[in-house]
């Protein structure tokens, strides 16, 4: 089978490889629809180390190809999701409530990571029947797709910012995982959320999403224009959504004591993320740092396609590019340019 | 000046009273708008107990016309909101996360309970500084008073449900605290609402408030067709918005095992509320059950408005009547019926 | 193989049996030490409804006899502690937080209750690598046993108390569950433990694992008594412990607003279980009403066994008998008539 | 009257002021005993800014002189413990669950803060009905000094830490908050706790708390042998107690993914406390990183005081010296040098 790999640090391209094999919990699907994230890059620059010939990619819905002996609730033919994150279930750390660590630290993230990933002609799904969900029949694969990554890591970053009902929220960033972020403050029932972004395409996406003002920090530093903007208080919960110490940083000054700073952006650099000191009340002003990975699971699917199924979001506003999957290095330049205004490139396998 | 009293048992009427006195934390307000509300009829048939000409209501905005002396962030003249619960911030039950508790069960709720309610010319509010919050100007009179009482109480009846992102919630009653908790379930991110009611208008403004589908108890047991809407499978949360035991036991009964029940009707009659020993799992099918009185304070009443400043909800679709102070017991007495297709009915104290 | 059966309704004996088959992720273990539980007796009488030739029994430590292909963890040989609840960690209700409660209300439940239970010649454990583990050098058969259920539902009852530190928490009933529900409460930083017990060894054994006050209900209403030993305040925590609606109620009563009641009685009788409503506060006292079925899995295990490597507790004051394999009928008459100041018999399978 | 003052950057000494005045919520205590702390120090050198004059001390035990006329509970002769936290209950961070913070970041504290410390003839307590506890009988005045901050705070450090029972955790500085710190982990069920300390008699008094292994950071790099005890796993939980930027980021790398980093040192320079972004897991190994101060209030202390009245914890065993009020120079001199194995000097406010 064809595989969109990356050959070493910094090259990518297609490969012809075996088709992947299985256990008896497991399950091989064909992808129909997928999206390339911006941590793929990040992957094909050596964020996670060096890899020879990995397949890339971990954002894929497809139909089931086939199942090992011991699934109960899935067969071939079934129209599927499957998240960017497959847990051990069974793992301490799934047990102790955090499947996105099982074994090790992000030891849920599979895909492109520590096995070959979902651009491909076929996909492994360890444990199916606990990390695959049906697509509701009303849901269009490019709307699926969507669950499998951005709108869960989105969604996190709202859920662990903890948001008090009609609470006020900063969210930094509006990428695509910023822009799910600003849709589930809503969903957390936010009051006012401030969205920080510069690019207008992205600004206007933030207000569709919900956001109540936006801050742009071309026009000058945003922990000054949030402060300005909530009397000097300070916002309720700030959110990371980009992955810069400097950013971060922001996220504590801007939130208020007894308040939460929730991190979902990928630190890439660094050897250090900072705390200023003073700001986080000399280590005593009740700002609680959270942080996650994706949450996957079958569970975690049906709820986030539920909220399709219900009209309650619609992700694919996100979606300003597509490709089949012979261009996908197309798609790949452009998310590591971010030229032509580009949030998420879809994927069409079947083209 | 005029006040609307519970002379006794089962009388209203209209009775000459003092402006009431205050201490030096203390507000003095004139009420511009009032909501009656069923636990006003509740009281007046009894349910605190005997009382003797005391003033009714607890829903009310208003305008200041004197502070006491160390009364720091109002002034005479402010447009306010104030609390139905007014708490004893620093009585053990609210250093203990419990404020509605202070002091005794239910402690917190003092009008129309322990001391002189809001259906007069001018309304004691203890700890203004505390219990009192402005009004945006660009939010209604009207708007703001459903804040005091059904939006909070709403509300929490969803944020007790722990309600997962895109989880099924059944809302049983869609009277106006039942509105507010499918409301509610919106902004906490519930994928799917079942509100449970029968009465058309109700059953409208339901869908509006964003109930995915309805349960009418008068096609059949609510129990089986919600059981049969989720594959047996059940609810992850069941609101009791009514106060009545069997629709409890309906609740436990629709709630999934590792579930949560959330109460926020008032249970006015019995010696018991019943939990259905088996679908509980016999004791241990970890289906947690809460309650809660609505909750007050500065703080709440400010979250609550700056949800209406931002649009996110527009309370006033339940305002189905309108009355002038003079004609309240004409209010009274649709409540007590709920002749009319009453919701509720809004007082006007200007006219 | 030789297996200690229900063989009908009320009919216990021994019986020859195969030797259990095992799936790639399993493991067969011989027990060397086992506990009988009341809820042994109670299924006996038809509690979980008829079986034929059921083998009885859930707390049982032993050395693994053999592996399935797939475990690797654990071999032929280890000496290992087994979980009386060994849930499927990749269902849905695992994922949501509830292992215990895995595919269906009390899922996890396995043994003596919809597969064969643990005294027999042989065991078999499904998911060994999740549902196992070592037992510490350090740590003998015996004291290992009891992490299995008591130590594990007992302190489950009281982490879900939530006690604050240095708070008043209430335990009715101090059988073997009581007893470790008031070690748990110790545990959990509880500055006053009022325990509710009539038998002398139990009160002694209660006084033993850290009770500050005993209540003989012999001598009087036990609301009464603890109402005034509270000086009519309630205790922040009731822990139900034998599993009738009667004590429950009692538990509701002694609880103070926004105080929680824990329940890990197993209420074998009647069709409700009765929430007193005015002591409920209508309600809307905040009173929280948490369930629990013993939790599981490898990681509970590992961290229970912990405590008594670390001699945080011990566990074996409450084994009051001790009988071999072949005389378990006399431990199972024992147990039901609770004759001879009976706490908990030890079955040893070596003898 | 008497008071110990801070005359202005880092000059100390006695100075005659008037006796405090009190408003009507207020009381007017006479200390008995105090202790002084390792902040006051920090003070005098100017970690909270210059001051001229200002009373020095926080921790305070001692008899009520005079109460104002609103207060309910309390009267003169009372014996009390005040808490070093003082918070305005009605404020809106306390509304919102963080009283310490009331106002502004770190609010709640008060003395030798904003107002006049603790050092001296006669000291303030605002809001006393919500801020002070009577000690009970059996309860020394010593001991109970201790619940005003030692106890309060390094409680607070484990109770942050979310330590699951039979957990693991690594306690950083066993100072008396971390000493205390260590206890409150034996209260929150700690399985297995590792002290680093490389003092002798503070390694001595951690054992006899609980810790049950010492790491001495003289012996080599103490995340090395962390990871080392705990196969490279790491613990649940780090505590860190010291307040350097170089300890905390010790506890980021000993916490497992999915483990709790519990702050209660306080950190008095530079401008970053730093989080090793690589095993921060690159923002996304869900550590949380939580702090706190002190606790303070009514209920607080009555619970920290029946842990003492129930013998559950003896904190004197910290108290290493003992001076009289005029000697207490010679407290803050040892406090500053760490000579003659100084953990706790208590002040005798009566010879």
């Amino acid at each position: 089978m064809q595989a969109f790999v990356m050959e070493e640090l910094g090259e990518v391209g297609f490969l012809e490889k075996d088709k992947p094999e299985m256990g008896p919990a497991d399950a091989i699907i064909r992808p129909t629809k997928g999206l390339v994230c911006t941590s793929d890059v990040h992957t094909v620059h050596g964020a996670v180390g060096e890899r020879e010939n990995l397949t890339l990619g971990h954002e894929v819905v497809g139909v089931i190809e086939s199942v090992g002996e011991t699934v109960e609730d899935f067969e071939p033919g079934d129209r599927v999701a499957v998240g960017a994150i497959t847990p051990d279930w069974g793992s301490t750390a799934a047990q102790d409530g955090h499947p996105s660590q099982s074994n090790q630290a992000l030891g849920g993230w599979k895909y492109a990571n520590v096995k070959d990933g979902t651009f491909a002609e076929y996909v492994h799904v360890n444990d199916a029947d606990a990390n695959l969900a049906h697509i509701p029949e009303s849901v269009s694969d490019e709307e699926a797709v969507y669950v499998t990554d951005m709108m869960s890591t989105g969604f996190m970053g709202a859920e662990n910012a903890d948001i008090p009902i009609g609470g006020t929220v900063a969210i930094f960033a509006q990428g695509p995982v910023g822009l799910m972020a600003t849709k589930g403050a809503v969903l957390q029932g936010a009051g006012r959320i401030i969205a920080v972004e510069t690019v207008p395409n992205r600004q206007e996406l933030a207000r569709e999403y919900g956001a109540d003002e936006i801050v742009d920090f071309e026009d000058g530093d945003p922990v000054e224009q949030i402060m300005g903007l909530t009397d000097d208080e300070g916002v309720d919960a700030a959110i990371e959504a980009l992955g810069r110490s400097e950013t971060f940083e922001q996220c504590v000054k801007v939130t208020k004591p007894g308040g939460t700073i929730s991190n979902c952006g990928y630190h890439g650099e660094g050897e250090y993320v900072n705390i200023p000191r003073e700001e986080w009340g000399v280590g005593m002003a009740e700002k609680d740092i959270k942080t996650g990975l994706c949450p996957g699971g079958r569970l975690r699917l049906q709820r986030l396609l539920r909220l399709l199924e219900a009209d309650r979001v619609d992700p694919t506003k996100m979606t300003t590019h597509e490709f089949p999957l012979e261009e996908i290095d197309e798609a790949f330049h452009l998310m590591e340019t971010k030229e032509d205004d580009i949030i998420k490139p879809l994927i069409d396998f079947d083209n």
